[in-house]
């Protein structure tokens, strides 16, 4: 039960690696910089902005978030062991304020068959890796992973060790999404009871989705007196993902007269840091996605609307605007200026200046040459375009096509890397994106297998931009690109383009020495 | 509390009547009559088939449904008002179990903003609705609108006074979305405990999603005594949605330990109805989408994989076979019979026969001659296109196209109407797909606006066919239109025909005499 009207809730993201490490969510460096700083924002407390160990590029990318984003606690993942917790601190100890977090598996059923271990065993396991993480850094988070299917007298025993060993936060993870709200609250509840030194740490948790209760689970646990939840940025994250921030956050604060609780997120934020995430990843929630999908405050029954024309409330517990939906997102043309451009790419959750700043502008200009009014979602687009690509070592300079019914499409291309320029011309391909997908194969010697194509509208009208995704394959890893253009031939060009470069960009990295 | 491990759960599925009236999810006759044999072949014990009186096109929707589909209760949704009553048991009279469900909402902010009305005005209106159903059908279902915000004393009243009339089944609606597990578990129990004639109906739950709720709500209702839980496919519904069945459904089933409660719905079936159910809205659901989504069962993290291979339970709760995901999916080529494609289509959820098996099976052999390997998502894709069109005014017969980049393209485009065959040539737009779309507005003389376009591969590889879905405005109202094809410019050119085609469908379609 709640104690206070006082109550601060802690809001853990970790949309940068529990969400980062699903199947089609993966970001590069620059990506992942750009979204902490969303994160910071909107207001969350703790980012885990990766797993130090995992890869060099996890390291890196936690490294640089923790070197450059301030205002935020910067969290680095660790299993209980000596090279893990190492490698963590090394990667976040230059963080305002840094974070190590250790886990271990408690489950009977991860004990037995994946660790292999007994319970005395892994409660010195966790201590020892506790007090490491503890020399380096005063802020340490204990998970026994699997906790919620962990026997409660064996859970209770190792969360009092990790607290007495130093932790200062312990998590408690429903890796399997496994809970029911009755459950958790009983676990929590039992923690609260039986662990004689609770009290010196933050009880967290960390819900999965598998059977839709993630939310109800974090808030059934913050009721019976968890202090921190982990949660990410559209709900995604392994599997069927993780509890979805924006949810979780606008349930305690609609029924604040429930749980008593407040968060320091920004609602008015929320909706542009989803926007964001789905512009780095290319993927979009589905429309009646809670809080930020496009349905989420349409009222289509004409009951509900005459009811919302009597009186809002009858049918709307929140407002679009409190979670950061515009009423009208008509705001930029031709004649805007940079100081214009740059107010309005910061209200979408972009910070622009110095050069990126004036790449978009060069950027805007020719677009609102051919656009009359440029939308939120175009300039977003732009924004993605111009200043997120990576190094691009191929580039579009032109296309030529000609194509029709039961004939093979005949495509000429050209692509610019360094200072050449190349052509080819081929009839190849059963359509026209298929013809300019060979042809770029064939120019840049780069030869993937496509594994998902998407165009997607970003605006509406006659004009409208059309934001191509592709999914490639090379040598077993998954690649991403990304184009947009009033000319969706030249995106879909663009975004292949955009796949073979971050190929290309992990070839050259992958030359430098790893980093352990 | 469960009574017992033998108690069993009712399926009242609302995705033709809560999740079609969302924006973006409407659905013609056809494709209504198709989503409802699959419901009952998914187990569905309830079908809420649409709101008779709301319109002609609801009312022969229901008709529709009651008169051919056998194996499920066809329920027709009406308010307390007798001309809604009346067109509700005309529209269900025919079903092999015919349900009318009226409604009435009981919230003291519905009350004074919406209805002004008293509550014992709300009592007798509920009461004399109550008996005018019965007097129709003994399966009548009564629902308190807003209930979750109505005082728990007045509800009471309510819900005693309509099952003393007549009612079978009394649904606790939370409409908005505002409620809580612990809330919606008591006031089930308070209904249970204070309601004296309360086992003579069964107790429903309608759960909105708008905080991220509507599954573990349902479930705490469940626990204090709920018998039937209201549902749709992929979660789909006004706003946020409603309660997703696939996740209710295998929650139940999961933690059998906890719910003690069956249900009769075959979980093989889940992701075949799922993706009917997409392929007709063309709305997408998320990749972390649980237990439907591409996510659902993907284990990506390092540590997660090798704990699968050591033990599969260490990371998985449910097998996604049990969901009906198939291993492999490659299925069908060239030398494939006509039986086996029937039969592959129903695996997938697809009932073909007579003429329709034989227009799909003409069109599977003209893909097969184009792609070596059919998998099941070109079938679907297929069948759609095959099938599921509705009366064909406009048909293409071929396009030429010409584009490149800084020029106008030049599209030549040819379609037939009846027997009439029209050609156009022009040069204009911002890209081949906007030329072709200005081009077939030329020819048809139907001027839309474009609100949504979208292309989405449907399988993997060179060869994937490319699905377009358009939405585009005519006269106020949004249609929907879908095109597949190899090649994006012809699947696009059908895709905004058949927008068309609906469009003129319902113009002829308004020519007779409106029901009412």
């Amino acid at each position: 039960m709640s104690e206070s009207s006082q109550r601060r809730i802690i809001i853990f993201d970790t949309t940068l690696r529990d969400g980062e490490q699903s199947p089609g969510f993966s970001m590069n460096l620059a990506e992942k910089l750009e979204l902490a700083q969303a994160l910071v924002d909107l207001g969350v407390d703790v980012i885990e902005a990766g797993f130090p160990i995992a890869s060099p590029g996890d390291f890196e990318a936690v490294q640089a978030i923790a070197g450059k984003v301030r205002g935020s606690t910067i969290c680095g993942l660790a299993r209980c062991r000596d090279e893990d917790i190492d490698r963590a601190w090394q990667a976040v100890q230059k963080a305002e304020h840094p974070r190590i977090h250790v886990f271990l598996a408690t489950s009977a059923i991860h004990r037995e068959f994946k660790l292999k271990m007994g319970k005395e065993e892994i409660i010195q396991r966790a201590v020892a890796s506790v007090r490491r993480a503890v020399g380096y850094c005063p802020d340490v988070e204990f998970s026994p992973e699997d906790a919620a299917r962990t026997e409660i007298d064996f859970l209770c025993q190792v969360v009092e060790a990790a607290i007495a060993a130093g932790a200062t936060t312990v998590n408690i993870p429903d890796t399997v999404g496994y809970a029911t709200p009755a459950q958790m609250h009983n676990v929590i509840s039992a923690l609260v009871r039986r662990v004689p030194n609770i009290g010196k740490a933050v009880i967290s948790v960390h819900c999965h989705n598998d059977l839709g209760m993630a939310v109800a689970n974090s808030l059934a646990a913050v009721e019976a007196g968890a202090g921190q939840i982990e949660c990410t940025i559209n709900g995604i994250g392994e599997r069927a993902g993780n509890c979805s921030l924006e949810e979780v956050a606008m349930a305690l604060r609609t029924r604040h007269d429930v749980y008593h609780a407040q968060t320091r997120i920004q609602t008015q934020r929320l909706v542009p840091t989803s926007r964001l995430l789905t512009s780095i990843t290319g993927m979009h929630v589905q429309r009646n996605k809670a809080i930020v999908g496009r349905n989420a405050f349409a009222h289509e029954a004409g009951i509900h609307q005459d009811g919302m024309l009597k009186e809002r409330t009858t049918y709307e517990i929140m407002r679009p605007e409190d979670v950061g939906f515009t009423m009208s997102d008509l705001v930029l043309g031709k004649h805007s200026g940079r100081a214009a451009l740059a107010d309005r790419a910061r209200h979408l959750g972009y910070n622009l200046s110095g050069e990126q700043l004036n790449k978009v502008f060069d950027g805007f200009k020719v677009l609102a040459d051919k656009k009359k009014e440029i939308y939120d979602a175009d300039l977003a687009a732009l924004i993605e375009q111009q200043s997120r690509t990576v190094a691009e070592h191929w580039t579009l300079e032109s296309y030529d096509l000609s194509s029709g019914s039961g004939r093979t499409p005949e495509v000429t291309l050209t692509v610019r890397h360094g200072d050449q320029v190349q052509t080819t011309r081929m009839a190849a391909g059963d359509g026209p994106i298929d013809a300019v997908f060979l042809a770029i194969g064939k120019l840049t010697g780069v030869v993937v297998t496509c594994k998902d194509f998407r165009v997607h509208s970003v605006t509406v009208g006659q004009d409208a931009q059309g934001e191509v995704t592709v999914e490639v394959e090379y040598g077993g890893q998954l690649y991403r690109g990304r184009g947009v253009s009033t000319d969706s031939v030249e995106a879909s060009a663009r975004a292949f383009l955009n796949a073979i470069n971050r190929i290309a960009a992990v070839s050259v990295s992958a030359d430098r020495p790893a980093g352990k």
